[in-house]
């Protein structure tokens, strides 16, 4: 085999735990993809990654510090749930997107007019002085928190929106039905970060969870006019998101 | 104004760490794009954003925990540094992406040929007992790390590829190069974990610290054969990920 191994997996440097990491990474995946459901056997993944009960071990560790299985002496591990996932590349609410998985409802925190600031404004196109409607839902999948949402909205489209059952609709529906246009597309930002205290409790996970925080301003009608900038903070163990990226701006060579 | 406020902002259960999380939120993303750099003014924020102090110094405790602003008596609040923007939209290596950040180098921790998990091989359609090329990366931005990836690709066009300079090429570059074809595309999925110690010290941050889990399976050529499955922890203190979503396939509408 011509192979030049800068570092081999026999070097001293390379410990237990990157096998572990290799394991759990491929794991998690399998996880969210549906391939690993109920119970998980120590062996059969022993035997499946080539790698020692120890390791396994390890990495279910990993596994279950994210919320994604569930270990207890006797009962044995089992996957806690799959994973919903939210797409990048199509524009759909939360709803549209979880309809699959099951009811989706919005506890409305807060919704009202106020002066947003200078960068959200600018963003927004509105000029100095002009108010926003502002929203903050918590997103609740099968009643259980999975994002908060804070929404700012033009005012002349957020006005009229919150006068509608904004509990059980999602934003983007009622902005089409409200302006009787299409959206357009929408910018994403994606980080992640520890959840602090107060987001932590409102997502019901302990602080300093790693949870994702989606930016989105999202435009409508034909002339893209940006018209909602969202700020989500979504549970990772409960929701994945998904993009397809191409090489080419033109899918060309097909 | 016609405004129904399901809970107004007056509402007891709206508690100061509320208003934190708007602007860690808002100026979270205005430091990623570049709109504040430098010292940043609690007097200017609280005016920006319309809160107390105590608001403020709340909201930039939460941007220092996630390492993107540094505070320090006398010599007050200043931006560390702008997150590097890497796309989900289009399919670039992470040198081709950073190349207006700086230098990017890849510390290459394993390059060898094994037998992958099953799962590995079904995503990347090799059949039971054939061996991929496996690469472990740490990739450097200016020599600091940024990113961590896990790397199979298929045999034929592995092993040419580890003979080559995998140190300072991305392996997009050197995939096309060896094969003589464009790349096709890439299925992304992005998730939030805290860093486990192992990965958490390869990353040179403190264990627990949130990253961005990316996993990517690149097609290569007309007919989108799958040839790298990736798995990558990225540094969300130093990158974050774009997406452009459009709500209809093709864009109608225009």
């Amino acid at each position: 085999m011509q192979i030049r191994t800068e570092i081999g997996r026999a070097d001293t440097r390379r410990v237990r735990a990157d096998d572990a990491r290799v394991v759990s990474d491929v794991l998690r995946r399998g996880i969210d993809r549906g391939e690993h459901t109920g119970s998980l056997d120590e062996r059969d993944l022993s035997a499946e990654f080539g790698v020692s009960r120890n390791v396994v071990r390890d990495a279910l560790s990993i596994l279950a510090a994210e919320g994604l299985i569930d270990r207890a002496p006797r009962v044995g591990t089992h996957v806690v749930r799959r994973k919903a996932e939210h797409g990048l590349d199509a524009l759909r609410g939360l709803k549209e997107t979880l309809v699959s998985h099951g009811d989706v409802r919005n506890e409305v925190r807060v919704a009202t007019l106020l002066r947003p600031p200078a960068a959200v404004a600018r963003r927004l196109r509105l000029e100095t002085g002009v108010e926003a409607v502002y929203i903050e839902r918590i997103r609740l999948l099968n009643d259980e928190p999975v994002s908060l949402d804070l929404t700012y909205l033009v005012p002349d489209l957020g006005i009229p929106l919150i006068a509608h059952d904004i509990e059980n609709n999602d934003v983007f529906a009622l902005l089409e039905q409200i302006s009787g246009q299409r959206l357009h597309s929408a910018q994403q930002s994606v980080e992640a970060a520890n959840a602090d205290p107060h987001s932590a409790a409102n997502l019901d996970v302990p602080p300093g969870t790693a949870i994702l925080l989606l930016e989105r301003l999202t435009s409508l009608g034909p002339h893209a006019r940006p018209v909602d900038l969202e700020y989500i903070r979504m549970r990772s163990d409960r929701i994945s998101l998904h993009a397809t990226a191409f090489r080419d701006t033109i899918r060309s060579g097909d």
